[in-house]
């Protein structure tokens, strides 16, 4: 059971998500061409080929839904907010990618390996996680059988796809620049970002921490049903065009052996195993871009706790993290006929 | 006290490290000129002009130490077991910035504002920490004021400069290349550095941890005399030419606010907290390259501990991290009488 014969709308079809969406349906579907492409209005009018098809991007409204049977949303918290319940009325099934749903209590937050079993109350929305979350519960959920989990320390790595395309083209622009004696002038970014790190991803809250952080804390135990587990995490940007990594600390109930740990990950749907440090084999951002799976390296006993296991974590934000996850979920609903109302 | 007067070495004056020390040897010391530059004999012959004096860059051997006072060396590993205690038994007092004494229970190893009172027992040799090291104890130790530190998780964003002049330029004519649509083809370090990181410094270990990551364990054991403390951490190597930063996250014996932390480390010497992230205040390692001081923002309840806090810690690698803190150790021994045999 696929997507085939589905009408799928892509909404944020010029965004780096929804191209990297397109990609994706391109390589799993490659006969599909019974889409609709959807951007803001100053996007509207751009030719887009799929499948060797030409589609026009047409500004989203309130009446695009209409013939849609499932939307994936990757656009800004506020047009996700506007336009998922809009999608939705109209019978469409929503797969949204922003953090406008995820903490909503009637939205279930799908990790399909992990808690694909939340679709079965979905109520027109699903969310998908923020992608440093997905990486995280990716490894957590299938080592949770070797003991239960007590608490997370997560510190990330985040590239710069994951503020879309303009921090991109600053990181390419303002690197040019300072290799050539200019300033670097922050404008999509918060921070100087060519040859430059900064600690923060999204707004700040009154707890200190930016709600990036908050999202990883929160989404992490949505998603794992574990309303009350210990998490903690750092969040920052480094210029890395895409991928994001992940410094994660896990303690458990009961001591976890690494090799136990990596027995459990490679038989975990989605994850792959990289671990002979020996041999210089780890995951890193570079070769981890534009593939689907999560890779995990670098597992080994935490010297600061009998219980805890360390690892690295990496994964392509926009695949994973964002598309891929988008459709994977697609996928997952129509084989459980939790689509609703298919035309 | 000051220098002043001491005929100073600095071995491997031509290195990243030895460069910053020269700097510094101005800053602090216009008038200082009685100094003598070693190298390796590659870099024998090369001239240097210091606080208006040229010199003649000599190659180190047994016998260039007979004349000298304090002699700060930062080469290789082995070239400091070869050369350390050749000059202490010459009568200089060797200051070391390698790995290779550090955890040698007869050699002090040393933060002059944390254990500076080690200095007391040193035999001719005292060791300066890692540069990861010395930033995580500066804020470690006086937030013990508030309440004994039972646990230490480190999560490093390190520069290339802390692996040398040559990873400096391989990251920027990687870059270069790069940008350029070329291949990334790492040779000063073990993975592609141009928009990548990888969790790989120094050589791996039988523990899965890296020497790097049981530096920063070991040694901030050693200078905080905890020889039992929890210490944790992933170093990670990114693409910024100077300063290293830390994500820590520190577990009391008993709750610690974040306020009484930001009173503590405003009290600290060589520490300032730059801590308004509303304002977009927090520190980053551009803004710390070159400056003396360790800086550290994002102080927060760690959400995960109710005796922890987590914070945003970054230092010149270079400087700090390494050639400060050695001229810092020099002028307190000088200060408490501790250089033996002064000529």
């Amino acid at each position: 059971m696929d997507l085939q014969g589905l009408k799928l709308a892509v909404v944020g079809a010029t965004g780096a998500v929804g191209q990297e969406t397109l990609r994706l349906i391109e390589d799993r579907y490659p006969q599909h061409t019974n889409l609709k492409l959807l951007a803001s209005k100053r996007s509207a009018g751009r030719k887009i080929n799929v499948n060797g098809a030409t589609f026009t991007v047409s500004e989203a409204t309130e009446d695009s839904f209409d013939d849609v049977d499932i939307a994936f949303i990757s656009v800004s918290t506020e047009a996700s907010l506007h336009f998922g319940p809009i999608a939705a009325a109209a019978g469409a099934m929503v797969i949204d990618d922003s953090s406008a749903f995820r903490m909503d209590p009637k939205v279930p937050l799908v990790v399909p390996e992990v808690n694909g079993d939340d679709l079965a109350w979905h109520d027109g929305i699903v969310s998908i996680p923020n992608c440093s979350t997905t990486p995280l519960v990716m490894v957590a959920h299938p080592l949770r059988q070797a003991s239960p989990i007590r608490r997370i320390l997560a510190d990330t790595y985040q590239s710069v796809s994951g503020a879309g395309g303009a921090a991109m083209n600053e990181l390419r622009d303002q690197t040019r620049t300072v290799m050539h004696g200019g300033p670097a002038e922050p404008q999509a970014q918060p921070q100087a970002i060519a040859f430059n790190v900064f600690p923060h991803i999204d707004g700040f809250t009154a707890t200190g921490y930016t709600r990036e952080e908050e999202k990883m804390i929160n989404e992490s135990r949505k998603i794992l049903h574990e309303p009350e587990m210990a998490v903690s995490a750092t969040c920052v940007r480094v210029p890395v065009f895409v991928s994001h990594c992940v410094a994660a600390h896990l303690e458990f109930d009961q001591p976890v052996s690494p090799g136990e740990a990596r027995e459990l990950l490679n038989g975990m749907p989605g994850v792959t195993v990289q671990d002979d440090p020996a041999q210089g084999v780890y995951p890193t951002p570079v070769e981890a871009a534009g593939r689907d799976d999560v890779f995990v390296g670098r597992i080994r006993q935490d010297a600061s706790h009998p219980n805890g296991l360390a690892m690295w974590v990496v994964t392509d934000n926009l695949v994973k993290g964002a598309a891929l996850n988008a459709l994977q979920i697609a996928e997952h609903a129509v084989e459980r006929g939790e689509v609703h109302g298919l035309r």
